[in-house]
């Protein structure tokens, strides 16, 4: 969204805040469905299988875990910002299984922010992204850093 | 798989290697129909809207990119291996856009490899993966380690 109209542009994140999104329901449907496209591992596909792997039962492909933090955020706030696109993530560690039947909620904080050395009209934010499930407990760690176009062009 | 029948187990990786897997064709509808689904950001989704953002012109949620990567090596290597899963992602960077009509091959090298501190029966490779497309320019970059069982436990 255009820096103009946008709810949220660069100059509102704040270091240190912190907020919450979800919560988000993980059906077994979807869980098949993702993997058997992208990530056809039995552990993710079949029950019995996934009861004899290390995960002890079926589990999200965790490239379906990362699609579903993507849109978590989308919806929570990238889109009334205006978010430019992210150049990668730093890192993803899928910490515990997503099983059928969770509800995810995600966890964003803003670490750092600073300005784009060759744009000034851009600001780059590096956010911390844990995804928890209903028990509170850390299913996925990442971190990355986002394009944000800013409000007045040249603000620090 | 089993690493009693699996063709490829923890002592078949060799520190150095490197194997070239695709090439997969990228459609335009796959690359709407997964932003509909996980990323619904305008420069995945519409063409006019995605000619005015950064990476002019439409492309692939980076998470497609990533999710297709999964299946390469899934089709490549993974399913004729003893895979057990990989604890996450080093780092994953989007280098270039994935466009419509982009046949992708993936390079694996693998870098490093060791075994389980826990388990004998299990071993750890770290790979380095790069996607290209057709002009052989990097499309994404990434690193992950993986679990893999032995063929002989306790094998070095």
């Amino acid at each position: 969204m255009d820096a103009k109209t946008a709810r949220i542009c660069y100059e509102d994140f704040e270091v240190g805040s912190v907020r919450i999104f979800g919560p988000r329901l993980v059906t077994r449907e979807e869980i098949i469905e993702f993997a058997s496209e992208f990530d056809p591992q039995p552990m993710h596909l079949d029950e019995e299988a996934a009861n004899k792997s290390m995960l002890k039962g079926l589990s999200s492909s965790g490239w379906h875990t990362c699609a579903l933090m993507m849109r978590m955020i989308y919806d929570g706030f990238l889109r009334e910002s205006s978010s430019l696109g992210a150049p990668g993530v730093d890192e993803v560690r899928w910490v515990r299984p997503v099983r059928p039947g969770d509800e995810l909620t995600i966890r964003v904080t803003c670490l750092e922010k600073r300005n784009s050395g060759s744009r000034p009209q851009v600001g780059i934010v590096r956010f911390s992204l844990e995804m928890l499930n209903a028990k509170e407990e850390i299913v996925l760690e990442s971190s990355y850093s986002g394009f944000f176009g800013k409000r007045y062009p040249g603000s620090a």
